[in-house]
């Protein structure tokens, strides 16, 4: 355990108030050169407004100053857990990503239908990027297969996109990619990355024998290629580290995959903004801690959409209403990384951030924005200290040293 | 490699943007009594007010609040090595000072002659502060012996300072000073701190012992002292860790050595200010980073001359508008520490930086001054991340986990 992880469970205590933590996905962005004005400053919003005038601001960094966090570091550190220690191997993420439910043991790789010639060399790393319905077909024809007592279980993702998890006695994890990165060449074999390995390559290497025999009229997917070959992390559990009750409400498996690695329960949900408050209102007397993910600010920067994504956090504004009456103890809204529209891209931006509670010694800023932040009492800070931040304002810590 | 190297090696990536640091040696400063106004405030400088203004600002420290960084620290933080980390040997770091081309292997000290009594005990541990042209005359008698297959050679640094490089063989450098760093005792033998160093101990005392004998007849200057025997520190190169091509252009040997040590490419230049933006200009096409340093500002707060910094820092400011013409992706002004004239001296003082880029976010500075920097949208952070934001800004980093 971290040793910021241990200070907290040294001090937390459970308690009856409540903390949301609303993570409004892809949140920052950047002045538009028309106006002037950021995705979110452009947008009206009362209730962040509202918020904002009633607590503390700040702007976070998820990582580090310059660095643009994936999805999966920037929500650990939103979680309390540094995102460069409590990394995630690539195949567990994926399977993380379509809510697989991955058991301590199994292993997880990251696979690739491509394409090879007649000499086995890759032509293209992709196949062409079939479609999702392709991939979904030929998954279930790889799916299932046991190898020397191991089960494999073959999973789409997206278009070439799949995963592959061995499930079963003694599969260990050290192994190396099958996926050179490169075409021109023939995949490479699966080998031991230590002694204890060899079945699982050999097991691996089966695997990619047989999954070639059975995609050979299936051009231009008539290849597999895996990469990333890892367990289910094991985290600490939030209730273990903060003594919470935690909840997750996501319409997207990633994040809903996120929040069980680190304890959370999942609340079932719909698809809109409006369907996740809901689900927290229903659930609202059972636990002390929510995490709520809307998704679409993120999408809509990632299609370089001004209008949806200013649509989209009005939308959450407008949801705030209800919330905001429910009086939780603590509210924090911010996002996972910026994702700005002029940038269609994820980026290293800091993130707005504001804490309501009735403890927070409020700041002057009256306005949950970009540039009003900057100047709010909460600083320029890392993400990984939002959790004790709001675990203090709930008054679930207690004093550190006598 | 330090773990944020390590990160930053993994997510750098080449692209044709092209980064210039512009290093103001010993930039900050401190407000007069008299005017209320710091060095940079009293300086008129339209050109980084413009920077500043399209730009994003804040401060930075370059070892940790309160620390006063020599010049080697300085400017190893703002190349993204942490410098207590990254420590260069006293002896090493003045070869460095003095261009002395020190190979992998060669052992350097610091050296000091001193003037000792009949009894032999010291009682001037800078001989007087002899001249530069009495130093440099000693150091000639004292250069290219050779003992035990290791060949000495003796250079001067300023007057009673000179820089004793062993070569050849197995010269260890686990050895303890010969400078007690007091007056009235005996300068101390110097002894092996491995077991494998004790020929190079032998070796080191039979140099001193030779240049007493030459020294005899040379009072003041009638013994040396030396500490800090060390070998070049092996750094892993900008190239390695940015995927960058990096060059450096400075008119002070010691500059050119601090950037030789992390692989940039030094490229010659003249004396003035106007020499180095021209060989900026001239090789602009060959590199896709710049370190431009200049040496002035600080030699003028050291000698407390007002005037002096003020009109180095105008006189930069004017060199500044043919290199904003060449439009590179990133422009960042800042400083290695500050030299306050007050102090006469570098300070721990933290140093304005501001940041051009298109995607640099903007924050509402606009005048490059402490003051005003403060306020502004970079808050004030470590040195150390200095390189990650401007390799962020010119599009050089990839996102980090997925």
């Amino acid at each position: 355990m971290d040793i910021s992880l241990g200070l907290i469970k040294e001090i937390a205590r459970t308690s009856p108030t409540k903390i949301v933590l609303l993570v409004i996905d892809g949140l920052g962005g950047l002045p538009n050169p028309e106006t002037g004005k950021t995705e979110l400053e452009t947008a009206n919003t009362p209730n962040l407004d509202q918020l904002a005038a009633k607590g503390i601001c700040g702007l976070i960094d998820l990582v580090d100053p310059g660095i643009t966090p994936g999805s999966s570091p920037g929500h650990l550190a939103l979680f309390g857990y540094d995102p460069i220690r409590f990394n995630i191997g690539r195949g567990a993420l994926e399977a993380i990503g379509i809510d697989f439910d991955l058991q301590p043991g199994d292993v997880a790789a990251r696979g690739n239908f491509c394409t090879v010639d007649k000499a086995g060399r890759i032509t293209d790393r992709r196949a062409g990027r079939i479609s999702t319905d392709k991939g979904t077909e030929l998954c279930q024809l790889l799916d299932g297969l046991v190898v020397d007592n191991i089960k494999i279980s073959v999973r789409p993702v997206r278009e070439h996109r799949f995963v592959v998890v061995f499930r079963g006695g003694d599969f260990v994890p050290a192994l190396s990619d099958s996926d050179p990165q490169q075409v021109g060449v023939t995949p490479k074999a699966v080998t031991a990355l230590s002694p204890e390995a060899g079945r699982a390559a050999s097991i691996a290497n089966q695997f990619i024998a047989r999954a070639q025999a059975t995609l050979a009229e299936h051009h231009p997917a008539n290849m597999v290629l895996l990469r990333g070959f890892s367990q289910r992390p094991h985290f600490p559990s939030m209730s273990e580290v903060y003594k919470l009750r935690p909840a997750a409400i996501a319409s997207y498996p990633m994040y809903r995959g996120l929040a069980k690695l680190v304890g959370m329960e999942i609340l079932e949900t719909g698809t809109t903004i409006e369907d996740e408050f809901a689900t927290l209102k229903q659930n609202y007397a059972d636990y002390d801690f929510f995490f709520l993910h809307v998704k679409g600010a993120d999408s809509a920067g990632e299609d370089g959409d001004l209008d949806r994504k200013v649509r989209i956090i009005e939308q959450i504004d407008n949801a705030l209403s209800e919330l905001i009456s429910m009086e939780p103890d603590v509210i924090v809204v911010t996002g996972d990384h910026s994702t700005p529209v002029l940038l269609k891209a994820h980026s290293w931006h800091p993130v707005p951030i504001l804490l309501y509670s009735k403890w927070c010694r409020y700041d002057k800023v009256s306005e949950f924005s970009e540039s009003a932040c900057l100047s709010g009492g909460l600083g320029r800070f890392p993400a990984t200290q939002v959790m004790p931040l709001a675990m203090a304002n709930a008054l679930k810590l207690t004093k550190f040293g006598a």
